[in-house]
């Protein structure tokens, strides 16, 4: 096993064809207008080769002006004339960054209209919403890509070779955490994160579900039961849960033990330790960081940190050269209602006490 | 809140009276000569002030003549002579080193001599057990200690004051992690550790104690559940726990998620993230190694690694100097018994797949 080979090609994009989608850039509409889609998703897709942003859409017309200026989009619209099917000819997919609440009524109009769907995670607040907009994208013969950034991130995807190629053994147990102090800045785009309604949860939906999905990304397999225990000792987190650990059993008895927290220090690490080795990514989850990652197997030890990567240029591209290659995405529609189910179990099993069995 | 002053006095034995105690050295007869007692215990009682290695004790008499010699104790007893009282004259205290279920018999007949008890962890194989031990120090009147070198560390007394002072805020989560491949080595006096009956368990009583301990010595607070999963993949680790997820809740929600593993890369580690800040220990539990700390609060990151200290001089001193001035060590009988309650409960947790609120 050459650990070089994985190092020397380390920002390989190897989901990439060999040869140009011929029908880009693919043509986006970005719908919701809050701050990660202003300061990450709209610069990223300026950067990439296969997608570029025609249209946006919010609720507020003078945004929507500005950022539609800013990013050279033609077309503005506000969300009912994008459910009216105004300037569906401009676009070919859109990008739903609302809250989760509201993602299942973006995908169907989409769907309705033809048009491809990537869609933020969590993919929407409950099973049976997320299980409807897989059903009307399936219907409507649409891609749905779920917004997992971090699955195109090259040190996520480099560990995963390592781990699947057998690197560091068996794999035998997973440590992760996520927190930020959410409500610790002046920001008033955030207060929907504390909204159960709107945001399906709290910690664990907004947070948890990037350790969530990172292993199961990261070990190939998906959990078969959860357990978690949330607490929420400050009024202003309104009954969702400020914090919350959660442990997954995998297939082959692997466990992870993973913690998110909307009020701690902030704290962003994930650790998969195997017979043989182990792997280590530091600053995980956070976003524009470098990732310091530590592999070790034996008496081995490297720490690296491979060059600046923007994933969420990554993620686009992804999901452009997916739609125009007609090819399916990876984090499907079905790979995110996966995390909800498992999300939801975990509530379940805070409510109970018990580990609850993932069908 | 000045971190300068925990750093300049980083070593400082907080626990050492002004004046030193007048009837030392201590006596020690050392029990059991296993890796532990050879490698690590006699020679660091050899580096202490307050304590002398006069009395060797174990079943095979050509390695307590070695020993004994190596170490210059004056006295080699088998164990029917140590039980018998031979040479009560030349020791004031024992040190037990043996496999957990034989700690009470030792402790027994230590206390019946009116001799002090340093017990290492877990101090038995079973809570009632742990609790016969309790009792007959106490009726003799003489001190015991269980052996948490940990708790006399100077990184980790250090600490436990900035968590205690608030440093970090109010405490969220815990997460730590001890693993080791235990049968991948020529020892073959490792055996007893995979033979539940003489262990009474497997990784979580032989190194879950480690985080579990060390937790409850950070937070100043003991756990009021506990949660745990185990699974013994392989054979040759003769049904008890190779691996070990647990979680604990502590007053106030704070949770504690740890694993530890026979059968894992090695992984030693442990992290306090709270509101505010965070304190991690690299290697926290592995054995003559510096500890490198990570402390951060707010914007402030600073990485440090004390001076070498070994912590198994700073026990024993820590022992004998409680013995000499007639002051109770911190982690006493009830508090070792505290830790396999946590540890039965776990074990219990892990039959029924469900949460065990601790009395």
């Amino acid at each position: 096993m050459k650990l070089e080979a994985y190092l020397d090609e380390f920002n390989a994009r190897d989901w990439e064809p060999d040869t140009e989608p011929e029908d880009g850039p693919l043509r986006m509409a970005v719908i919701g207008l809050g701050g990660f889609a202003l300061n990450r998703a709209l610069p990223a897709i300026k950067q990439t080769t296969q997608c570029e942003t025609t249209v946006v859409v919010s609720g507020s017309s003078e945004k929507t002006e500005m950022v539609a200026t800013q990013f050279e989009a033609d077309h503005t619209l506000d969300y009912e004339e994008f459910h009216a099917g105004k300037a569906t000819d401009a676009y070919d997919a859109v990008y739903i960054a609302t809250p989760p609440a509201f993602h299942l009524e973006y995908a169907k109009t989409a769907a309705e209209y033809g048009k491809h769907v990537l869609c933020e995670k969590p993919m929407e607040a409950t099973v049976e919403r997320a299980e409807r907009m897989v059903r009307v994208c399936e219907e409507a013969g649409v891609t749905l890509m779920i917004a997992y950034r971090l699955q195109t991130e090259p040190a996520v995807r480099r560990l995963r070779e390592l781990i699947q190629d057998g690197f560091i053994g068996e794999p035998v147990y997973l440590h992760g955490q996520f927190s930020s102090k959410i409500l610790d800045n002046d920001r008033t785009d955030d207060v929907w994160r504390v909204d159960p309604d709107v945001a399906g949860g709290g910690a664990l939906m907004d947070l948890g579900v990037y350790p969530l999905n990172t292993s199961r990304f990261l070990l190939g397999t998906d959990p078969v039961a959860v357990q978690a225990r949330t607490a929420t000792p400050h009024e202003e987190f309104n009954g969702v849960d400020e914090h919350v650990s959660f442990q997954l059993s995998f297939p082959d008895e692997v466990t992870g033990s993973f913690t998110a927290s909307f009020n701690a220090h902030r704290d962003s690490r994930l650790q998969v330790v195997g017979t043989e080795g182990r792997v280590l990514i530091e600053s995980a989850f956070g976003a524009m960081v470098n990732r310091d990652n530590v592999i070790e197997r034996g008496d081995m030890h490297t720490e690296f940190t491979g060059p600046y990567v923007n994933e969420v240029v990554e993620e686009f591209e992804y999901f452009a050269t997916k739609v125009l290659t007609e090819t399916s995405p990876e984090p499907d529609g079905s790979h995110g209602l996966t995390d909800l189910e498992v999300m939801t179990e975990a509530y379940e099993s805070a409510e109970t006490g018990s580990w609850v069995t993932l069908r």
